[in-house]
């Protein structure tokens, strides 16, 4: 199998600590995407996945998986025991719910952010963040108080349970620890006063399928190139 | 079980699809959401549901599941034998991908052009809805550029396939379904010359679980306070 991806970016994360929690590290071949290079929305790249993002998934066969949460599905059920994507009909809706929120409440809304309202990946990228809308800048704003607004929801949320769907890690705590390193590198921290939501993320940062990835954020010759 | 939906609006038929499908109609209570009152935006309702949006399951024991991918998990694992998901991590894994490129692609931006770029469900709702950006016509029209792209796309896909994720009807057809019924609705047609994505409306369309409920866009007492 491999995975076209960038280390250090935000959904790659989420599917390295996927490989971490189910033991795949070494399953999968990691094949580099210039994402500063803009090579995601390229036609030989688009070709693979017209949604033109990363992680890709392309398995032996041929077949190719986009989207996190199916390529998380697909890695949590090969040994036939879901722990991350829930085993009882209960369990998978409550984190299938969680799942969609933490996407749409800060990760995506990060991602937008970070792409619409601060110079994102660089000058090579822009072309393809239509910078030709006047109201570009307004909706990466808007989506970064949609972000505030969600972290005082997982907050709240995170005051009377463990973890996101309740007493156990599942992928929607990853989406959302991504989605965190993501919002701190945009300059959106979570406020200090925030004391559940900085305390779960304190306890999964600690989880061996977490612990050595959550200072990644960007690689050393990215951030280089992005002026940092 | 309840679930809190209007009949007729294209997520709640979503999920009314699913129940029939898996035989489930009759194992749920509907409660009533007056959408074009607003009443989904009031405190009593955001209790339920933060996200603000129909259809919301709330289970006997209280647990409240929001987003139609969670509660499609709830009722198509309710007896062990996962039609609509997908049984195989593959199944799965392409599923959950269609899923949301459906969504992404059609269902989720045929919303935002209805509700940021037309009249949306009139007066009471627009407070909700940021009329205070000048942007938002913009963003509307730019997501209803994306569903022409998402129906060429699907279009393209089905040429080779019978449907979304292969040779099996799946959640991710009934996701595209419904798209396309508020796409309708929304003044947003598909392009008479999209043969292999008509021809997949119309098989879907003559599915038992789907007959019937294929030209259920709005009440009529709905069209009518909708000046239609």
């Amino acid at each position: 199998m491999k995975i076209y991806d960038r280390p250090g970016f935000p959904n790659p994360a989420r599917i390295r600590i996927v490989l971490a929690a189910k033991g795949l590290d070494s399953a999968v071949e990691f094949v580099p995407v210039d994402l500063i290079g803009a090579e995601h929305k390229q036609p030989a790249y688009l070709d693979k996945n017209p949604s033109g993002v990363v992680p890709l998934l392309e398995l032996d066969d041929g077949t190719l998986i986009s989207e996190c949460t199916a390529i998380t599905e697909y890695f949590d059920h090969l040994d036939g025991n879901p722990i991350l994507t829930g085993r009882t009909p209960k369990e998978k809706a409550v984190i299938h719910m969680m799942q969609r929120r933490a996407e749409a409440y800060v990760t995506d809304a990060v991602g937008l952010y970070f792409h619409y309202a601060t110079p994102g990946l660089g000058a090579v990228l822009q072309p393809y963040k239509s910078p030709e809308w006047d109201g570009r800048t307004v909706m990466g704003q808007r989506e970064g108080e949609k972000v505030r607004i969600g972290m005082r929801y997982f907050d709240d949320l995170l005051s009377s349970r463990s973890y996101l769907a309740g007493e156990d890690f599942s992928m929607a705590d990853i989406t959302l620890f991504a989605g965190l390193m993501h919002a701190d590198v945009s300059g959106i921290t979570v406020p200090a006063d925030h004391m559940a939501l900085q305390a779960w993320r304190d306890r999964v940062s600690q989880l061996p399928c977490v612990r050595g990835r959550s200072g990644q954020a960007f690689m050393p010759e990215d951030l280089k190139r992005l002026g940092f």
